[in-house]
């Protein structure tokens, strides 16, 4: 058939065409790195100072046991990143945790995935900003007072980066998180390294007393197993951003599951190692650090508002010499550098969850084309907005926000991999080569332990923070649900109601065709109209005109009758003033007269090329348009005259070439620049 | 001919069926007096205030100052009512100052009175809210700290109502208007009665000792004179309104020129009255009131936020017994409610003048019809916003507001009576009879008169106020001014393009006709779309699909071709997951092929009856739309599938009556419901 010949031959040039430039698009693992494990790296800033801040109501004497938790949260980590290697290797395609939820473990269960997702998303940008801030805030500490405004202005750059479409460059993300990396890193073993020389870096907090909070004086063996459990949980938001690879395996280079799940180990690693650093030269150095700074010894009645350096800050500044060293700046530049990108993320994963949502019908069908970009936009918008709010209702504090934060990624984290779980068990249930069987039971195992280890942290997360503030994430995570579910409800009602069964029968053509020209005034667009309308095969072709005022009204009949044109010209009264209501009851009125007749309704419009002509014209025609839509058995036929202006707009949209949706670098598609010429 | 007999018919008809209810619904005097002078009115109740306040700055010794230029306020007041009802008997069709000016002095004077009177519409809400706050915390001084919330939250309460769409109903206004002017004349003649006793009100500030701001200890005759002049544009505030009644005229019942001029004199009569009463009693009871409440004797280090009683309200108390009596509370809650029913009525104004202005087209022609509910929805939020605005910056100071208020009013006094002028001057040219000719001559003289005055009184404005906040109100003005004389450019550049030459040729009709459907995807809507397609008469059919996924594609392909459908199916391909582009490159490419044919694109639409629907449809179709009508020789087809919803929408429509629009009662528009059965 002519329509299949045509798509192959179109589809296999095109590829030609394409095929030499695709792998110098695609990612080296040195450039993918930063663009997808910024997030969990630069969560290891924050991670440590989190734990000591949970022990720390209990005031100095639990502050060791950090290293136990410590412990704990690496292990979790090298369980979920090798977890997630299987995933990586199973789902090549990308999709991550909701392909891997919504294949293995049903729609409902998918998603939950994406509720959870969507909520992290907006999380991420949160804590990122506020974890910035803070560092910023430690390297200068006269901004202390103007943080949230600070924290809501970087949100805002933000937003407005990404609404210009500024293209995610993988050289652009290289060069602050290589500089963390390695700023951490240096600084650990040269802190490390005067330990073991007997020369150890003092924090300089090391010698402040911290009074237990009230309460927290005599701890039980239950109320003690409750705060060590509390402290995992927030040091669990180490762990946050590592399904990110497994977003994005599109993007690598080939072979492309060998290399994402390589940068995944690589990263688990270098997170494992600066995390496990960190918190070595914290204890070393006996940083303190109180989440209500009135439990410190000598402090005064407005000692709510003391200011205290983030624990990083701390060590920056005991290993290289102070506040005023070349070296403390180093590394709360770098740090808050990352943060800010690790925020940055959030902006760029989500039009990939977007689009994919959106072809499963689970969101509006646009989201998955390029077509609207103003969905996008609308979508940009709204995440730092409510990211905006969040960090202003929580005065930019990273502790009250990783509540919410860390909830949803567990809940991702457990269900994707039970799906993989699932996801093994049937592959062994066709599979019949014993080496490879082999290697699923053994991957299976490991997602089951990962599951295991997840879900356990879920219920302890649950338990811990529902009433310190994630019953907000909860609640949102639920309302997204409904949402996504109500769309998809929606959608799947109106396919069985469109729906054509086979043989598709040809609808009956209609008995008789009736034009009618709308002329609101005598111009050229409705003298194009009019030659148009004639040049349909109608069995009648009338004009009709409403008289707003007579004046105008009584103008129009004189011209109409000395012209040439041979339409007859009706005029509908209007005595409110309306375009709308006199034509869709005249409309009505032909429609009840010959049910079966089909009325051609012919409207001149205006193409306009800028934005605010369309608010000088067309307004009443589109209001018209709609009404007209709602009777069965008319059709609108729309002639447009072009204005000055919108043949400009079509020499630049001939002229400009098109750039690269958001998210398209971790999608790994085409470049249309590198496409042209 | 066919087209005039129907109109006459039409018309002669409708308006039988109408003139017996006509008397009916246009309103008698007793009520248009609330409607149309609640501003004017309400505006005595700040006016002694406002005066008091500027000769309070030179302490107690220019107070007794205040009785004079009372007095030469009034004297302006019956000159500007007198003028006005030359207006109103030579314009009884309405359009007030905007169509004097623009009909006689041209139309860019009409224009900047347009902008004038914008303004004025935004400062009449900021200015009424703030002084209705200011009765309320007279009355509850504990809410003195909350004063710019209570302002701000009135304005969102107007705004909402207002976008609701209540019905101006003039018994709504008469309660409160006819209350407030009860009070406050009880209140002076009870005064009064008491001073010609020997039993004079005393007021609770009577005894306090105002020392003056630095500077005015000695005034000079210049400066002396300058501050009278001050107080005198400060008191002119008392006459801002008056010119709502001229724009009102055709609400009025018949004789209608005659009623209205008869309104405007008791509006005139009643505010001369109270505001000399106010005034009267105020110099009796010696009230203090300063606009630095530090200048007061023995007041402490937070002398600025001293609460300070309105005038009015000090009055009440002092005349009624104290501030708890229930006069006192009266006469507060009367003047708070007209207060806020006068900021209420630019919110009805409004759509009225840009009605008015649309039709001349200074405004986007839409805000002339009734079609788009939207464009007085966004005028009203816009009017609220600004005015929201301009009370948190002022912090809804009645003093600071009033420097913006009075600009605009009295540069409108001052156009539209010097328009009268010229108005009779033409009359006089043409008039022969000698009584007639007599009577224009009076007309013309007290028109003069009160355009030299108010033309004096608006220097006096420009020289004592620009600097004081006067220059927003002006930069206002300039900037709506150039924003209306850009529109009418537009429209007019358009206009020219546009023009058909009498006798009107037809267009040629287009050479070859080509038909090209376009196919989302299989369903019902598309197969109606194909079968009108094949109605048109065309010399070529072809259905046209995007392939955004391949799997979607080679689906469609496979149902098309084992389908009974006798059109063939063309695949584009689309790697940037595009719609539009794919879809108008192949157009452009028809286009240029064959030149002279027309290509009509036939679009199956959905019709959604709820406003979230078309979040999730027909979004991507707009997009092409938009795109499809910057191609010349493109005609767009628009195939509706009218959903559920759209059908419920359907019946809704037609059983719901129309209702009034905003500032139908101004203009004695018809009422659709008293029009039904």
């Amino acid at each position: 058939m002519i329509g299949f010949a045509e798509v192959v031959k179109r589809l296999l040039v095109g590829r030609a065409l394409r095929s030499e430039k695709l792998h110098e698009r695609l990612l080296p693992k040195r450039l993918a790195l930063p663009i997808f494990a910024s997030d969990p790296l630069s969560s290891v800033a924050y991670a440590t100072q989190e734990i000591l801040l949970v022990f720390s109501v209990a005031g100095l004497a639990f502050l060791h046991l950090t290293s136990w938790v410590a412990t704990a949260v690496i292990v979790l980590l090298v369980v979920v990143v090798v977890s997630y290697r299987q995933v990586v290797r199973a789902y090549p395609g990308g999709g991550g945790s909701y392909a891997v939820a919504s294949g293995n473990l049903g729609p409902t269960a998918g998603l939950v995935v994406a509720a959870a997702l969507l909520v992290d998303y907006v999380m991420t940008v949160a804590v990122s900003v506020a974890a910035g801030v803070d560092n910023i805030v430690s390297a200068f500490p006269g901004l202390h007072e103007h943080r949230v405004s600070l924290a809501v202005g970087l949100v805002a750059v933000l937003a407005t980066v990404n609404l210009r479409g500024v293209r995610e460059s993988g050289r652009v993300f290289a060069v602050p998180t290589y500089l963390f990396i390695g700023a951490v890193l240096v600084m650990c073993a040269t802190g490390l390294f005067g330990w073991v020389t007997g020369n150890a870096p003092v924090a300089e907090s090391a010698g402040w007393q911290l009074r237990p909070e009230a309460g927290y004086e005599q701890l039980t063996g239950l109320t003690l197993t409750v705060l060590i459990l509390r402290a995992f949980s927030s040091g669990c938001t180490a762990l946050t951003g590592v399904e990110a690879i497994s977003n994005g395996v599109p993007a690598f280079r080939r072979p492309k599951a060998r290399n994402a799940a390589t940068t995944l180990a690589v990263m688990g690693l270098i997170s494992a190692t600066m995390f496990a650093g960190i918190t070595a030269l914290a204890l070393i150095s006996q940083v303190r650090i109180a989440a209500d700074p009135c439990q410190f010894s000598g402090t005064g009645p407005d000692c709510a508002d003391l200011p205290q350096r983030t624990v990083i800050g701390q060590l920056a500044a005991a290993v290289f010499g102070g506040h005023d060293s070349v070296g403390f700046f180093v590394v709360q530049a770098a740090t808050a550098l990352v943060l800010v990108l690790a925020a940055n993320t959030a902006f760029n994963g989500f039009p990939l969850l977007a689009s994919l949502l959106a072809r499963h019908r689970y969101l509006p069908e646009q989201l998955h084309m390029r077509g609207d970009r103003l969905a996008f936009s609308n979508g940009i918008i709204a995440l730092a907005a409510i990211a905006a709010a969040l960090l202003w209702v929580f005065h930019a504090s990273v502790t009250d926000l990783i509540h919410l934060y860390i909830l949803g990624v567990f809940t991702s984290f457990t269900l994707s991999q039970a799906g993989m779980v699932r996801h093994w068990g049937r592959a062994l249930a066709v599979e019949s080569d014993a080496g490879v069987r082999r290697h699923q039971r053994l991957a299976r195992t490991i997602n089951a332990v990962g599951a295991l280890t997840t879900g356990l942290v879920l219920i302890i997360v649950l338990a811990t923070k529902l009433t310190e503030g994630a019953y907000l994430a909860l609640a949102a995570g639920v309302l997204l649900w409904s949402l996504m579910r109500g769309i998809r409800r929606h959608y799947d009602v109106l396919a069985t109601e469109l729906a054509v069964t086979d043989p598709i029968e040809e609808s009956v053509a209609p008995a008789r065709v009736f034009t009618m020209v709308v002329v609101p005034r005598m111009d050229a667009a409705t003298v194009r109209a009019l030659g148009y309308a004639r040049a349909l095969r109608a069995d009648h072709v009338e004009a009709v005109t409403v008289a707003i005022d007579r004046e105008d009204a009584q103008d129009l009949l004189r011209r109409w009758d000395t012209s040439g044109i041979n339409v007859p010209l009706k005029v509908l009264d209007s005595p409110y003033r309306e375009l709308t209501r006199p034509i869709t009851a005249y409309v009505r009125s032909l429609v009840r007269k010959s049910p079966r007749d089909v009325i051609y309704v012919v409207i001149p419009e205006y193409s306009v090329g800028r934005w605010w002509e369309s608010l000088l014209h067309n307004r009443t025609t589109l209001w018209l348009r709609s009404r007209l839509m709602l009777i069965p058995g008319v059709v609108i036929i729309s002639v447009p005259w072009q204005l000055p202006s919108s043949r400009r707009l079509t020499r630049r949209l001939t002229r400009r070439p098109l750039r690269r949706a958001p998210g398209a670098v971790r999608r790994g598609e085409p470049d249309p620049r590198a496409d042209r010429g």
